[in-house]
């Protein structure tokens, strides 16, 4: 209830003076991790308007060439996101410095069964689908960062039975990535399983104390058909067109050349994760295969397994993170051939609404002999 | 009344506790169409931040070449907006996918007088002036795609007198479309004047069951003389210099060869809209005539003629629009010479601010044989 | 208080009434300068949300060339700043047209020490770092355009002592620019110190009538090595390296060819800002050194005069310019070689928040004899 209903009811004030009083009077307060909030008394409405930044130093001890001292602004987003007419129909924009990340509206018919258009993550693997903002090292892996699919436009659907037992996404995109259209008829087929035996398991890779043990098993798949009017019209935020098959950089004339009318990839991925007690585990495989329609096919894969545990509960966090990318076909080998040994340290004013993070990277990278770098990296966090 | 102050009529508090119970604390509530609001309680401070999604997916059945099949964001757009120091003083910001679409301040100092500063809609035909959140189709007409100025940066003025019966807006301009600035000493001047003999009826083509018959009668009249030096400085944003006067994307050199040392045009347009009874119709005209300093003067004109009705009021609405450009000038002719066929269905969950949209489109296009398309298009909107 | 601890105090309403009636219930307020604002009951948490608008008229007499008469949007800032989760951790993000200027956060241990990470404008001169809305003139003067370094990525400290007696700035920045990274391990180190013998001198050029003397004496330091690999790599938002430097748009190869393989530079500013009475005083000196790796060290240096007086207080000001950029090196003595005198009149309605400007330049430009141009600029501002 709100200051004037209790008051009407106590017989403070009219009927007519509890009209007047509420009007254009909704709920406004801030919320840590959402922002600036408004939201009607009934709930129909909520706006609400936040940020968050990434302030991160990188020292880059180059294997032979010049080393790198670097200050970025590796994120800054900013969001207006909320509920308009019912608590079903949702929506979200994004901005990351200035680029349009989220764009979208759902409609939730059912916990089982929710419609949504626009601009979002595609359904793939859950690293890439857990927040940067809430990852266990300053970044993502390796692997994620070769065979993710990003944001793409599309129609989704999701949901989730048994009180999150069971989730899933599936959903129909352009499959160019963020912020493009689509210049043929092929469309990027998507979607993800997840199993939370023990119960619902946010996407969060820190280990906070968790009273009971949770375990997420999932998989997910993705398929499409490029084709050279597809060149050009690629946004290299889809990291498998742009580093595992590497033709986001190239025109029409050179995809022909090099793969024909089409080129015909899919990719699956696996994980495993789990936390208990301050402990925090995940893993997870990706497979890629890809068919050209001239010359042989061929594969690539990769993987990482990650562990941590908060020394301190929600304070102090250390972490160790090994990824791998490989593939045993010849025209492919060189490409693939790295690994990064990681480890972490975390510290947590807020959880992740204010942190520092540091990390150390270690390369072994066998596509060039002077690859094999180490990375110091430092990073704040504020959400807002 | 606040709430404080009824309180303090009542003498349940003193004016020492409404005073500090009413500091930092004014009106906050979510309006729906126009988002988070805060007010102050003399209305003199008012600020609105919200937006609009345009999700959309397009079939487009090429008549010889490659089908697409496409989602995209059509439009994305964020505001803020409101008034300042005065119920008087208004600005608007306005982003759609990143970029800066509206950005001025205004100040009426009577209704027949306002005047206004910066970047917005320039003066010119009614359903360009139109929200592309308020049409009755997916999108606007060929007609206007091809003659209208879009946004611009100048000064101008506005006013209405007698209740709406009579609207102007006037003003001077760069001429070169948004976000650029003006490279020579000319300027676009343009001017629209709107007759609302049954009262005043706002800008949204849908058919909502209006108690009384509505009628608008409007022309308005642009002029410009461009010179070499604007090219490179124009915003395709601007359709008539984008696509029917073809010299967006020319530099120059090819501007000189082409035209001499300037080509002066100059655009009207004329419109009659009604409603009534959950009917909606709308014609309007344009017509250019450009003179290019070597070589022969050119006209070219088009129009489009819509109409739809609210099978279900407010809910479900029906349309059907005829659009065509065209040219007798032997140089102009092939470009223009195309004729769209549109019929849309409309479902609205909560008028503009929730709809979805239906249509489809038979394009006889003469510029190439390959042309004569057609495309079927579905799109979300949600305002928030 | 809030009213509903009041009522509590009173008797009126029950402690869990209180708790009901509070819940979502913070600060929501509309406070001019800042915008729309939010802030929790105990002020840790506060966000704001506002804009400012430059919307600006040129009339550029060109000395032997084309007239340039331009309507601008000179700036559209929109931002988002506040505290989170305690006072001292502050956050600020603005966007100018779209692009990204400030990101950072702070935390604030001591009046006399806070440390900040991310982007935002470099320890330097008096009139670069007081805000573009706070001027005396339309726009910054000639001197301070040439020698300054605009906003950076890095890590900087701050503080002041004695209620503003002694301010410093100091800070290590990537230093090639907003929104860039560093190719290598050269960083820009900046400092500065403000000293204000008669009490906090606010950044702000206007000639409020002050009630007592105000004094400002500061000074700042920068330098630099740059590298052929920053090429590419600057932002020309650094005026320094965009207009003294002139560095901004050559490639690796141009700058090796140039001056070997490194330039560095150092920037030293003096200046003395006084006001009383309405009247407002402001000198300030550049002096820039630069050494290439091949070929011989020239200097350049630069400086403003100016001076201001309110004749109607808070209203009606009147104000005179002069600066003048020069240098005594044979390699670098036209480009340097020029002054500006300029005339301004100031109406504000509501301080900074509303105000329309006017002023008048002459151009004195040695470099080329065709530029001594003639600028008559108009600019409405509204801070929202």
């Amino acid at each position: 209830k709100t200051l004037e209903e209790i008051l009407k009811d106590k017989g403070v004030i009219t009927e007519a003076d509890l009209k007047e009083a509420s009007e254009k009077n909704d709920l406004a307060y801030y919320k840590p991790g959402r922002g600036i909030t408004v939201e009607s008394r009934d709930g129909n409405y909520t706006a609400h308007i936040g940020g968050r930044l990434q302030a991160r130093y990188t020292f880059l001890d180059e294997d032979l060439g010049q080393d790198e001292s670097s200050f970025t602004i590796r994120r800054m987003k900013i969001w207006l996101q909320g509920n308009v007419f019912s608590k079903n129909l949702t929506y979200k924009y994004q901005q990351n410095l200035n680029e349009t990340e989220d764009a979208y509206a759902a409609y939730k018919f059912h916990d089982a069964f929710a419609l949504q258009v626009g601009q979002a993550k595609a359904p793939q693997g859950r690293q890439e689908l857990t927040s940067s903002g809430s990852q266990l090292f300053i970044d993502r892996s390796l692997a994620n960062d070769t065979f993710n699919l990003g944001r793409d436009i599309g129609l989704s659907a999701e949901g989730e039975v048994m009180d999150h037992l069971l989730e899933y996404m599936v959903g129909v995109f352009n499959g160019n990535g963020p912020n493009q259209g689509n210049p043929n008829n092929q469309h990027m087929l998507a979607g993800r399983i997840d199993v939370n035996p023990l119960g619902a398991f946010k996407m969060d890779e820190a280990g906070w104390p968790e009273d009971k043990p949770l375990l997420n098993i999932g998989a997910a798949y993705a398929m499409q058909t490029m084709k050279a009017d597809d060149m050009g019209e690629i946004d290299g935020d889809n990291d498998l067109l742009d580093k595992a098959l590497d033709i986001d950089g190239i025109d029409a004339a050179a995809f022909t050349a090099a793969f024909g009318n089409e080129l015909e990839w899919d990719v699956w991925t696996a994980n495993l994760h789990a936390k208990w007690l301050g402990a925090t585990f995940g893993a997870e495989y990706y497979k890629l295969n890809a068919e050209p329609a001239v010359g042989s096919d061929w594969d690539a894969d990769g993987y990482y397994v990650q562990a941590g545990y908060q020394v301190i509960p929600k304070t102090l966090e250390v972490a160790l993170r090994y990824s791998e990318i490989d593939s045993t076909d010849a025209n492919a080998f060189e490409k693939f051939d790295k690994s990064e040994v990681q480890g972490a340290v975390n510290y947590y004013f807020a959880k992740h609404n204010a942190k520092l993070q540091a990390d150390y990277t270690a390369v072994s990278d066998d596509l060039a002999d002077s690859n094999d770098d180490n990375i110091f990296r430092l990073q704040a966090q504020v959400i807002f």
